[in-house]
């Protein structure tokens, strides 16, 4: 075996250039965005009006208060991040132990395999949390400067410091995770220098998807329980019971909501992208590997080259919103972020042509999964599936939009039906939700369809990284919603001018939608990434059993893999069940420990309290919470394939991946949006004046809108977003322990049921 | 051909016989039961209490007024049935002409099999209707004759009256049902004498499972939607707005809601579960043509005689009910229905054994639904996969108990988290239903794994045959309760004295739980049946093509079939949000309606109102909404797989069906426990005292539950259980168009995507 060290000079010269220089951009644009967060002072300053008074508390005691919350925050989010990452850190430890075990033991002890997967899968957690760790920490330094911005006159300021946030996370973690799947590939070529081995190579790689995958599973359910435990526990005592607003200093539970903005939105989010980026990337390597063969290195890594040119495109873009065409009132706001979405798909288009015109050959060969079948490709067509992934996006998130804005009919219908209480505000929410499944799920059928009609499995690996190719401008929007919810916060805790409070909320109201879309990319990109990694399965059991399993397909009209199917089905709901009943469970502690506050300490209510509330014990209760309930259902997650696989064997986890896909696209997209249609309608009911229709603040109307709302919480930010990682995560793990599971009994599985 | 005139005179005596005597007894049976309610006068008399005063209101007018409102309630479900029946006559002079041209076209003008079709399409069409009818009619009937024998001492004679009514439905039901079926088949084979043929005989003989289950989709939907929003309508104003009681006469949707109960709940139910039966059998028969060649008549016919020894079965031991161990307190209710359910499910143990040792012949081929491979099947493997079936059925009805009757945890939890109000209780009990489908689902994997290894899809036919072996006494459950609710209801209304109401209330608590025992096994009935003609659609497009389709399976990689996979997923949940909004838009209307009058005449809640409330008015809104709403739903389920087939192929239907099944199963399963258990924990929050934990009717904590209760109604009585028919009504429509669809580009749709 030949071994040089060979980082890309003789084949693959160009592909290794553009994508490190692309990685290191993104990092060091990443940090000019922070440079000039930081140049911001955390001092609250009012704006002078027209008399030459300045309007507005810009006394010390203020600044200090502003100071005193952010470091609050800060440390709650911290702690939490630490804690959560301590579990995270040991659950790697061990199961890096299965992995090195069982990837060896199935390769028939090649321990170069299991090593290469374990340290894969150790590069893609560590990554995951660094990721995480740093969008928690950019986002808490930005929150507050956002908040200070928002004191000064006009709306540039404010809504590009938020947005230069979600830039630093956005670009920072497009950097970093191309970085390291790239070097990591590079490295693992120095064993695996032939073409014909590739396949191996890639296989490994497919451990970084694990690695990123699990981090992300654990962070969106530990980080969505505790944001929503927080959330609607300080909801339901403060809002539904004492009648104080969103955010008020008294009420105990507000650092604790503030906090889990930042470490489930914002970290668990990270996670969860990233482990979408690296997910795909690695369904796409494996399946494309015998591209190697007729196409060479940059043909192979042509997947990660997209994502390298998707990152020049976010950034020339991104220059749009800060400096084309800056913010300069309200109605500029959810423009100015839509604008963002629709010019990257745009610009992705010429940008993917020229990368598949330089990386790709005239035309290459690729196997195909199913049948002995090898099917030529053209530049073209890996366009067309690119593109195809990409606008399938957009318009599935034009039509989450659609859904969950009160600019549209469907929100109005649902604030209307509040009217009648909370009994039919829930029966129209649930059907909103289901029935906003209906479009993109036709969307994906088509893109599935078309992708891989055009170039099989790969094909439809192809769309997914399409889905996600402007993943940097949709990272950065995901992201500054949060912090513009969190700025609004501040403002309110610091008891900053009314002013201050709207301006953010009107920031926060666009971020909403937008954030809606931003899941409706997400849900829609992990559908594909599952069906492609569900493909790299079959395609790898294929090569591991010499085309003994799986050449024909894959037959639903089996026994065994129909018993799986319909149990897969059932996976998401079982997981949808725990998460959601977890964070019932925390909020009720959460209003009994809120409850507790208010009897011991009775002046805490009053308009000017004496005695302050403990928020501490408040963050105690969700940290512990989030801690002990990730681990259920994120076991249920991990473990069922393993074991099935191990059990059952490859038909029982076939019927599994592909059962837990469909009940989970369905039910990710109905949960996210029933959620967000919820959040919205109540934020419509507030804006009606008291005599209008809708009655405004306070009423029947807005109560039974509160119940929407807080019902909505955990569907759109726990269950729902975690719904994403576990069809993803469910495949991966197969793919990962594919040669183990055929090594169980050629593949029947231990107990042999074929 | 050899044409004779040959009822089952040569062979097939045996199976014949005791299919046709079943059938007549069962018909008989209903007969005398109806007689034994008839004999109760309609004539309000309380009971003497230990002094000798006549304890109770025993005069003309309140035997006059229980007159009114039956007359009232019958009026009004007789009107809504036939405005129904309507729409669904002219449905099915449309769809027979649509039948007759696409059958015999796709049969290359066949026109004996487009007719065959069609008729057995009119003729299951119509025994739904009569089935339907003749239920509404004798609940109507003994609802009130329940009241006044509740008003006697004892709960022997209420009990036994509710009791008889529902076994006048539940034997009429299969008698007729059996009867018709086994009537075709006799008839039919005049024209294909010869076994080779019967394979043409058995896809003629699937209209009327098509037939049955179509009716069954209007019934059910119509039904369902009608007695929905007259329900949340009526609860919405009067308990919520106005705090006056259910069933109070004040109330103008009072007699909209006893309608609905007869409408909807009796026949919607008996439509449904007609269908479930005829689609079982049709698919087995189709399944097991080939065992013909081999088993001669008697042991094609082996279902139907399956269904025939169940009637005996149930018949036996309805007596443990009536006179064995007659009801005697309050507990004894809840008991006597178990035990039903448990002893028939016991009893068909040895039965199914000799019928299998009786019917079937030592051994016999089966030709397998994948592959070129012919079983040799003995009669203890079809005993086996019938068994698997009926205790699969068993455990799945006691888990729904046990998750939706507030004698165990799950519901005394879901109680409890209404302490902290509306939402905690809906994340609760959505939780609560997802997660009750977990074990369902795995004992419906179990027995799909088992049946299936062991007598490949006609085991899982037979499986399903199983499940509703014990039809009879399901049916006379499912009956009995709206019957109670409905005497309780009229209790109220003839305002007799309250003991008369807590008696029924304490039948209909116990109805409640066994109703919910009785979905789950409709829901996995259905969905073995939807499996079972998934298999027998393979099997009819392998024959139609010559083994050219599907001869190695049903290939999931399939770029049409995934897509389709994914399509299919969304069907149950589009169908839900349709009718989840219909019900909430009537509901909405019922209010507006209830709040006018309400407003027009103010004296209509005093204690003692000179104003009559307009009952008309609501029932007209019911009927107009419910007819409105049916169709589109309707078409959906209808056209979807039909159009699919036509433009996309059989690889698209294939993925259609799979899909649809594995989403339906779950979402029933869950929608219907989440609805039962809402249902429950608010009557045990109303069981409380006001000085307990609950705090008991008409707290805070009572009228959060009361909002879980609303929403609950249309999931456990509209949207849930129709979804049943969603599943079944998809494939029986595939089965029967299969030809057709092969006929458009041999298989691959006129779009000719494969």
């Amino acid at each position: 075996m030949r071994r040089v060290i060979d980082f890309g000079l003789d084949s693959g010269t160009n592909a290794t250039a553009v994508i490190f220089s692309a990685a290191i951009l993104a990092m060091l644009w990443a940090l000019v965005q922070f440079l000039i967060i930081a140049r911001i002072p955390v001092r609250s300053e009012g704006i002078s009006d027209s008399t030459g008074l300045v309007n507005g508390s810009n006394d010390e005691a203020t600044t200090r208060r502003l100071n005193e919350i952010y470091t609050a925050i800060y440390e709650g989010a911290e702690s939490f991040l630490r804690a959560e990452y301590k579990v995270c850190a040991w659950f790697c430890l061990f199961f890096s132990a299965v992995i090195f075990v069982l990837v060896s033991w199935g390769t028939q002890w090649d321990f170069a395999r299991g090593l290469f997967t374990t340290l894969s899968f150790i590069l893609g957690a560590g990554t995951s949390i660094l990721s995480g760790y740093l969008g928690m920490k950019v986002a808490v330094y930005s929150n507050v400067r956002t908040t200070v911005s928002a004191q000064k006159s006009g709306w540039t300021q404010c809504f590009n410091t938020a947005f230069r946030a979600g830039a630093v996370m956005g670009f920072a973690l497009c950097g970093l995770g191309i970085f390291m799947l790239y070097i990591s590939l590079l490295a693992f070529r120095i064993h695996y220098p032939d073409p014909e081995d590739w396949i191996y190579l890639t296989e490994c790689l497919t451990g970084f998807g694990l690695g990123g995958s699990s981090i992300a599973m654990f962070g969106r359910v530990g980080g969505g329980i505790y944001t929503k435990a927080a959330d609607v526990g300080a909801d339901l005592v403060g809002k539904v019971v004492h009648g104080i607003p969103e955010d008020d200093p008294r009420n105990p539970a507000t650092i604790a909501d503030n906090v889990g903005d930042n470490v489930g939105d914002v970290a668990g989010m990270g996670s969860d992208l990233f482990g979408s980026f690296a997910e795909s990337t690695c369904a796409a390597l494996v399946l494309g590997s015998s591209i190697g063969l007729t196409g060479g290195w940059d043909a192979m890594v042509f997947p990660v080259a997209v994502s390298a040119v998707g990152i020049f495109v976010c950034l020339i873009c991104s220059f749009i919103a800060t400096d084309i065409k800056p913010v300069r009132s309200e109605k500029d706001v959810e423009k100015a972020l839509k604008i963002q979405l629709i010019s990257t798909t745009l610009l992705m288009i010429p940008a993917v042509y020229l990368a598949a015109e330089t990386f790709l050959p005239g035309e290459f060969q690729l196997r195909a999964t199913v049948g002995v079948v090898v099917l030529t490709i053209h530049p073209w067509e890996a366009f067309v599936c690119v593109i195809m992934g990409a606008v399938g996006g957009l318009i599935i998130g034009l039509i989450t939009e659609y859904y969950t804005s009160h600019s549209y009919k469907p929100v109005r219908e649902l604030a209307d039906s509040c009217k009648t209480g909370a009994a039919t505000n829930m029966i129209y929410g649930i059907a909103l939700g289901y029935k906003s499944a209906i479009i993109p799920v036709l969307v994906l059928a088509l893109v599935i369809y078309g992708s891989f009609a055009i170039a099989d499995m790969y094909g439809t690996s192809l769309a997914a990284i399409g889905f996600l190719s402007n993943l940097a401008t949709g990272l950065t929007i995901d992201v500054y919603g949060p912090v513009c919810d969190n700025a609004g916060g501040i403002a309110e805790m610091a008891e900053l001018e009314p002013y201050v409070r709207e301006k953010t909320d009107a920031l926060d109201s666009a971020g909403n939608t937008t954030a809606a879309i931003g899941k409706g990319f997400a849900i829609g990109s992990a559908a594909l990434v599952s069906l492609a990694l569900f493909g790299a399965f079959v395609t790898r059991i294929r090569h591991a059993s010499n085309d003994d399993l799986f050449l024909n397909g894959v037959n639903m009209l089996q026994p065994i893999t129909f018993a799986f199917l319909i149990i897969g089905g059932m996976i998401p709901f079982a997981f949808a069940a725990m998460t959601m009943k977890s964070v019932g469970v925390a909020a009720m502690q959460m209003v009994l420990e809120v409850q507790r506050q208010f009897d011991e300490k009775p002046h805490l209510l009053d308009a000017n309290p004496t005695e302050r509330p403990d928020y501490d014990a408040c963050i105690a209760i969700s940290t512990q919470a989030s801690l002990k309930e990730m681990i259920p259902p994120g076991a249920l997650v991990i473990f069922t394939p393993l074991l099935t696989g191990i059990f059952f064997g490859v038909y029982a986890v076939s019927g599994l991946l592909v059962g837990s896909l469909v009940a989970s696209v369905q039910l990710a997209i109905s949960m996210s949006n029933s959620g967000g249609a919820w959040d919205n309608a109540k934020k419509y009911i507030e804006k009606a004046t008291p005599d209008s229709d809708l009655k405004g603040k306070g009423s029947d109307i807005h109560k039974a809108a509160v119940v929407g709302d807080t019902v909505g919480d955990p569907f759109k930010d726990t269950s729902g977003p975690a719904l994403n990682i576990v069809m993803k995560l469910m495949a991966v793990l197969s793919l990962v322990f594919a040669d183990t599971f055929y090594a169980c009994r050629g593949g029947a599985g231990l107990f042999n049921l074929h």
